[in-house]
Order: C-alpha cells, then structure tokens, then sequence
C-alpha cells in the first residue's frame, strides 16, 4: 500500500514518519539520510515532520526509540537475585523484541548499526553502559566491562540469528524453549568464574 | 586515496573491484548494486569487470568468497575428536576473521545479510547447511539443526560484538583470551545435555 497522498491529520502520519525513518535510518545511516528523503517515502510534506518531531536528531531519537527504557531493566531483572538471572535476561529480551511488531526500533537500530560506524557507537553505548555493564556490576562478581562485552555477543547473536538470518529452530522458538537453553549461557558470563 | 584513473594492467585493478564489490553489496546488497556503479567506484570501466570476473554473479562469488573453504573447516575442527572442540572454534574462527585485513569477505557479507533478505539467505546457508550443522553432526549428540542454530548465534554474536560494535575487551582480546571465554559456550551447544 502506498501511504502518498496521506494529508495531515491523518492519524497514520506519525507512524508513517517513524517507519519511513526506520527504513531510512537502517539503509543509509543518520548522515545519509534526509528529512526530505524520509518526507517524500512517508508521502508527507517535510514541514510536517519538523511539525511532528522538531529536528532530524529528535525524529532519530523517535524512530529508534525503545519500547521501555533499558536503564529501568536493569534493577527489574536484579530484584530477584542472581539466581536463574540468565534465564529471566533471556525471557525480557525475547519479551520485548517478540512484543514489538517488526521488531521495529531495536531491528533498525540493528541494521543501522552494522552498517554505519556513527549508528554502531550509539548501540555499543546502548547495550553497554546503560543496560549490561550496570547488570554486570549488579551482579557483583567483578570484571564488569569483559562480562558485559560477553554477554553483548550473545545477546546480539540472538538478535541477528533469530530476526535477520531466521535460523531453524531458533527463530520460531518459544522463551520456554529458548530460556534453558542460552539462559545458562549468560549465567556464566554473568557470574561463573571466568579463566 | 582515490582510485580514478586507475587503467587496465595495474595490479592493484583486481582488487580495486573486488573491494567497490564489496562496498557495493554490503550497502546496497546484490539486487541494488550494478556492475556499472561497481565500475564508477572501482574507477574502471565496466568492461573490464566482465574481463576479469565474466558476470556479476561471479564477481558476488569473488568478492564474498572466504578465504578458506568453509566446509574443509570441518573435518579438520572433528579430527582431534570432541574434547576442547568449542576452543578448537573459536580459535579458527579468530584465526579466519583476524587473518583477513578488515575482515574483508566475511564482514561484507554480515552487513549485507542484516540489510538484504536475499544475503540473509546466503548466509543462513552457508553458517548452518555448510558449516555448523555438518559440525554438529559430526558431533554424534543429537538435535544437530538446534545445535547448529545455537552455535550461529554465539558465532554470528562474537562477529558483531568484536568487529562492528568493537565492544572492549572483546574487540581487542587474543585468542589464547578468548578461547576459554567463549570456548565453554560452543562446547555445551555442540555436546552438552540441552534442555
């Protein structure tokens, strides 16, 4: 379905920016990508996107914006103690990317990331200071900064081998069936002795 | 440097298209990249690319190709039998990522296949039908396909954490460090009792 010809007030104007932001942004990376360009693949005029967001940096915020904030992850899944902590990481990860349709911001970030060293920096700082170096630390068994980078891949692994590669029978696994089986895996890198 | 004026019979012309190849698949994938914008980028004429590589599915092969047969890895990683298999992989796999300046191939080939679903499939075939589900079947523990699809998951993590993201300590630890980080991992996905 083309979305040109949408007028303003449309109520699928927003969301039309934010997906045309998303392609944008993950094909050609911030600096690559115009407020034009995105303007004229959501079908809009480019003043309603200064209308909608101010500026290319908040509509960037905006369209990759996460469903929850990272940060507030981070004492949720240490309440309970570091017992079965692997397992639970599994499951929010899975809870949030599985509850996003398309997988959206957290893909895009992605692929933006993969490809444009600008959008990679911003998703090191994302996966790690704000969310796996302050669960790492949380979990209290040193070595903060090498436990997060070790949990980094294989959460980002997960990532990429369950969205984008769509590798059997990973992709369509359930958190029940995937939590016995990588939770283990970032129990150890979290608190297990490292060589 | 700019590679423009670059003539038939400099050595360096080979290489010239192979890496505009590689840059041309990794930003816009296969479909989105011509031999004639290869060519512009590469500064020869497109001629000469047909001289060289015979058509454009070839040069996809050429530029993507890895520089070890993947599936001659495998014999090779099974025959000192299944103790310390998991530090065996990890160990080739830093030893063909870290051998090849600026991960050449393999790097083109991970950001093409998390931006094109047409590399995506490329590479799920390669990673599980070549590579790791042989290896998992070599194994003899069973559940090959879901072995194969937990061991891509680390490989495919440890790839974007040390290379894209260069997440540190990861980015610049050896293998000797490595190794028994990451080594434990695999073991457990290719022999150990899953779920």
């Amino acid at each position: 379905m083309s979305p040109a010809g949408r007028r303003p007030g449309d109520s699928g104007t927003r969301e039309a920016i934010l997906t045309a932001a998303r392609e944008g942004f993950s094909a050609a990376g911030y600096r690559g990508t115009s407020l034009r360009a995105i303007a004229r693949e959501a079908g809009v005029d480019p003043a309603l996107i200064t209308h909608y967001f101010g500026s290319k940096d908040a509509l960037f915020e905006a369209a990759l914006a996460l469903p929850l904030d990272p940060g507030a992850l981070v004492p949720l899944l240490l309440a309970e103690g570091l017992d079965g902590l692997g397992d639970r990481i599994v499951r929010a990860f899975l809870a949030v990317w599985d509850g996003t349709p398309g997988q959206g911001p957290m893909l895009a970030m992605l692929r933006s990331a993969v490809t444009h060293e600008d959008s990679a920096e911003r998703l090191r700082e994302l996966l790690t200071r704000v969310l796996l170096r302050p669960l790492a630390e949380g979990a209290g068994k040193g070595d903060a900064e090498l436990r997060a980078a070790l949990l980094a891949s294989q959460v980002a692994g997960l990532a990429v081998a369950r969205y984008v590669l769509k590798i059997e029978p990973l992709a369509s696994a359930t958190a029940d069936q995937l939590a016995p089986l990588l939770g283990p895996t970032l129990q150890r890198y979290l608190t297990g002795a490292l060589a």
